[in-house]
């Protein structure tokens, strides 16, 4: 396929995108009418939605469309499988400049029905506009098979904190990539297509999570939802965290300490959870911390009377922890 | 609510937009989780996304965010509607400058909650980023309640072709609008927020519809949609559109046959379906023309052999028709 979407036009894009997707058991109606049509055998549907903005959350010079699409589909996928559910379908919302080549949304939707293949899910329908930059919004839903939905208000104090999934791996990636280098290359993928660990999400509520969610944003920020929304602190041991060699090596090259790329890098989507302390995890799932009481003895003090920090490691406030705030720099 | 958006923060914003919204049945859990869960009783979800882009959609200058929160909401629950469903919930994403007022967004979401409360649905979730345009993506689920979904592939010959809803208001809106002027109100306050019959979806459902759109981009595109997707062509009888008075008077002063805006003025959703010819239709459908074979007798011959016109007024092809191509112009 040569020239833009331009030159395309309208309807010969969604044409093309959507004759690179195929039907799947539970998109009962997919792309091409007023709205598609989703299984939602539960009676109840999870419903996400992410919109993602070049030069922003992606870089077309740094990633292919195709790695575009993947990260799209998986931040979404996520989401739903954080509240122990299994993904179903996602729709589409994609902004494109006249002048895009037309290969470039044809490769993202491949990526995302990749990933939504991966995941379980199929691509039911979306909508394309013109705009001056690519603008890629993706709603992904999904059905609790009868479970409740794990939020993350339930951690309560003595639970065990677990995770499963990598951590860190796709910061350490975008630290290689932004001085220039390509390789290692397991963690360049890492920060291009992250693979999110989609049945641990139902497998963790199957097991009893009192809570849940995906590390989007780093571990401590994350964990910090799970810790203000269930109204309890956590602490993470350090020593728990898997820490692979080939991560200290980067560290050590490019002058990070590299538990900070595993305690604040986000986007590698793997799932955390806290568990009942008697709850016996399967080999998948690393513990790494405990719930505490809000307050009470051993409870940090925090400078000027403020209120403790909702997570600490190994006991004591992670002095760069903090998670983005997408409006800020 | 002073300052920008930027002032505001992530997190304030976000703070600000939940506080906007209140529960709704069908939405079993809301925003600040990973995900929402939305009741779907049907076991089946009926979903659809939109994409609007400020400046080609909408234009702040011409319409407020309270406006703009409407109309974006009103054009995916009338998607949902004209498949037979009952809107349900929608999720929202957002793309704003950091310069942008924060009030912008907060009245957008007003609009969005409103429109929403028409429809009978909820605001379960979204997502806000920073971007160089405003950008408003809407996901919108609804319910089937056990009936099969409407789609644009039933209509058969001998079907009768009824719309109920407003044809021609909005462009004719427009038309004003884009002249500086600001009445007749009645018509500008349609372009601003159209007034989608919802509950004639699911109505047009029960009284047996065969096929059914709502009209987004003109009665004659969207007809287009249904007599390209059933295999068969339509002809629209102009004397039984409903042409008010003040309509005509509009035309007469800009110098436009009002006839050209209903027939192919979009944006609304009105909701046009075809039903089985001996049909009892209530007064609020009118009947406005029927299907036809895809050839055969008294179907318009066009130039140089090419296929007949899928749609025809009075029995011939309406020069200046055609819906949007948004990569066009």
């Amino acid at each position: 396929m040569k020239g833009s979407v331009g030159a395309l036009g309208e309807f010969g894009l969604i044409r093309e995108l959507t004759s690179r997707i195929s039907g799947t058991p539970a998109v009962r109606l997919g792309p091409g009418d007023d709205a598609a049509v989703v299984a939602a055998p539960d009676r109840r549907v999870v419903a996400s939605t992410d919109i993602l903005v070049e030069g922003r959350h992606f870089r077309r010079d740094w990633s292919t469309a195709y790695d575009v699409g993947r990260k799209a589909a998986a931040q979404n996928l996520a989401d739903i499988a954080a509240m122990g559910a299994t993904p179903s379908a996602v729709l589409l919302g994609l902004v494109v400049p006249a002048e895009l080549p037309a290969t470039w949304p044809v490769e993202l939707m491949d990526g995302i029905r990749d990933e939504c293949q991966v995941a379980g899910a199929g691509v039911a329908g979306g909508d394309v506009v013109r705009g001056d930059t690519v603008i890629v919004s993706i709603t992904a839903l999904g059905d609790l098979a009868g479970r409740e939905p794990v939020t993350r208000t339930g951690a309560r104090p003595g639970d065990l904190v677990a995770v499963t999934g990598w951590l860190g791996w796709s910061a350490a990636g975008h630290a290689v990539l932004s001085r220039g280098f390509r390789s290692p290359r397991a963690f360049v993928e890492a920060h291009r297509r992250p693979e999110p660990p989609y049945p641990a999400g139902p497998a963790g509520a199957a097991l009893g999570a009192t809570s849940m969610t995906d590390v989007s944003d780093g571990l401590i920020a994350d964990l910090g939802h799970i810790a203000q929304g269930s109204k309890v602190r956590i602490d993470i041991r350090s020593a728990a965290l898997d820490m692979p060699a080939q991560l200290n090596d980067i560290g050590q090259a490019v002058g990070v300490d590299p538990l900070q790329w595993v305690l604040t890098g986000g986007e590698d989507h793997a799932i955390v959870a806290t568990f009942p302390p008697e709850t016996k995890l399967p080999a998948r799932w690393r513990v790494i911390g405990e719930v505490l009481p809000s307050r009470g003895r051993g409870a940090p003090v925090a400078p000027g009377g403020a209120a403790p920090p909702r997570v600490t490691v190994d006991g004591a406030p992670w002095e760069k922890a903090g998670g983005w705030d997408h409006f800020a720099g």
